[in-house]
């Protein structure tokens, strides 16, 4: 006879490193960033890569969204396949997959990223679909895209997109993603600032030849910590539906907002050098990190009531991860307050690897939520 | 109609990121390891937390392997219900998992290992079916265990367990972690000789009252620098089955001993900054790093000709990794090797982590190899 994994249908019997999801919460954080950018009136196209879960998806629809963005095709599909027909696909386009990119521009309204010369005569010369396209724009974060400022390389890309019979120009997509790196809020609105003026420039710049230019403005620090999208035709923050602890340590969300924590029994405790060892590792949290204090630190334990976890009591924050094991560094107070065989909660450093790594949540009203296999 | 990805059939076809996995190298690792422990007259069981592998643990068999360690209760379960009949799970107990422990127990010859007195307790109180023991052992790496010249807290753990019906001690179970951190191969040989003094004199002191204590060693830095296997009954190196570049950093292994590499697509390329940009991200790879001249780096990247990766043919560092996003950092001439569109392959940092991220492996003679679910 085959073994198979209990599986606890109480509460109290959880037994392995388990993701809990707080609906309550997750839906405050879509209802609150769709209700800014209605307010602003852009287009709320919500990151899916944070969640990967076609239920989660569906909380988006009440709040009026029907657009939304992935970061892979692999992810483009899952969600088409889940009645999502406009999908932009914000990663810049990786020429080997133009079969399945083909396929899905036959169904869906697709939006692609391209940031280069070879890209675009590739996928001309492959696509047999019409699929719309954004240059990736770098205003300052300098991971992928055409500088902002770099007028002559953006005219050349327009010049080869208005020969293109299947590449449809719509306009410029930008992740300012050193808002993660801004030291306060004041800095991450700075950011926004510089970009959104680089990216209006552009727009005026090109306004004879090309009069319907689309801006498409991302992250979640910014978009989280002002409502002023003006300038932008959507915004598509992502990690806003759970929010994390490196989101916190940003400003970008209260603690209380974190709609998920990772489950973990305590399976060790060791008073003399106040730590606690979880099962809990790099495979479930993943080895994401913050530096504070000049020490790196892999996620903040709180209490665990049932299902539902206490921002409020702090148990301490992991120091180092293994493979499977965690370490919770503690006082005294703290140690004494778990026993071993105790679940603890641990709020994520950051969200969207967590999620990745668990591959289903349970809800804290104990239902099961699957993500993309 | 459902979408689905689309699956290359040739090797010139491999369209996304794939784990890579070269049989021969895998191969040699493990007959090398295997021979060891012959010559050296220990048992080899081996940690299958690094594969996560049926298919790959059956090619340890005819190496005369069939007692195995792993790290979780579902790993346990899994390799369990695949043939294997003598399982170490090498972590702290976690005493919620008693009721699946006692199903194993009951069909296999099931070893786990403890720390404390209260989990000493819970599980004689809930196991109905007798397990191996052993006392988690802390030679100096200071993750879990109790310290082996802590013969105070040893003999107490020792006086609980001869009271247990079904708890049998076997001996002391070590895991030398600190031999990651070692500068070298004298550091780590020393590691590895402490350790095996301390213990030595717990076996010694504890042997008018338990004459047939085993001494049960892992880490894969000594075990592959050293054959000196003396005073150990049993060695656990899992990471040598693939090693990475974290293993070749230490020195525990040449850069051609490793046998997986992540292929990925090179989605576009930056002169003026000397970086291409690959599909190959935090979710693939993990974010495990080196530091290396004060800078941390998240893989290396080589050539790759079909399904082979060229060790000798390194095009650069793998900088900085986002979800999906990898930065590789490369010279005038590296950049100039490559172009967007191409697959490169990336030696991990820390195999265990990726191989458990990516799911499957694709070996270099085109064959799928799962992985547990």
């Amino acid at each position: 006879m085959r073994l198979t994994i209990f599986v606890p249908n109480k509460i109290t019997m959880l037994t392995q490193p388990t993701l809990l999801l707080d609906k309550t919460k997750c839906i405050a954080n879509i209802k609150r960033m769709a209700s800014k950018a209605k307010n602003a009136g852009v287009l709320f196209r919500p990151h899916f890569k944070t969640h990967q879960s076609a239920e989660i998806g569906d909380w988006f629809r009440q709040y009026g969204v029907d657009c939304i963005t992935v970061s892979s095709v692999k992810m483009a599909i899952y969600f088409a396949n889940h009645g999502w027909t406009d999908i932009t696909i914000a990663f810049p386009t990786n020429i080997r997959e133009w079969s399945s990119i083909n396929e899905l521009a036959a169904k869906i309204n697709l939006n692609i990223v391209v940031e280069s010369p070879e890209t675009i005569i590739y996928l001309e010369k492959k696509l047999s679909n019409p699929v719309g396209v954004y240059i990736k724009t770098d205003t300052g974060y300098g991971r992928t895209g055409v500088h902002a400022e770099d007028y002559e390389s953006m005219q050349e890309l327009l010049k080869q997109l208005k020969n293109c019979k299947n590449l449809i120009f719509i306009g410029f997509l930008c992740h300012a993603g050193h808002t993660y790196v801004a030291q306060g809020k004041d800095e991450i609105l700075n950011i926004m600032n510089t970009s959104r003026q680089q990216l209006l420039a552009l727009k005026t710049f090109l306004a004879n030849d090309f009069p319907l230019i689309q801006i498409s403005y991302g992250d979640t620090p910014s978009c989280s910590l002002s409502d002023n999208y003006e300038g932008f035709d959507e915004i598509r923050p992502g990690n806003c539906v759970f929010y994390d602890d490196m989101q916190a340590h940003i400003g970008s969300c209260k603690t209380t907002d974190i709609a998920v924590a990772l489950a973990c029994p305590v399976v060790a405790k060791y008073p003399l050098r106040n730590e606690l060892i979880v099962h809990g590792g790099a495979v479930h949290l993943s080895k994401e990190s913050i530096i504070k204090d000049g020490r790196a630190y892999y996620g903040t334990a709180v209490h665990l009531n049932g299902l539902n976890w206490d921002t409020a009591k702090i148990i301490g924050r992991v120091s180092k991860l293994s493979q499977e094991h965690g370490i919770v560094n503690v006082n005294n107070e703290q140690l004494n307050s778990v026993n071993i065989g105790d679940m603890i909660a641990i709020l994520p450093i950051h969200s969207c690897l967590t999620a990745n790594l668990m591959k289903s949540y349970t809800t804290t009203d104990n239902q099961c939520i699957t993500m993309m296999p």
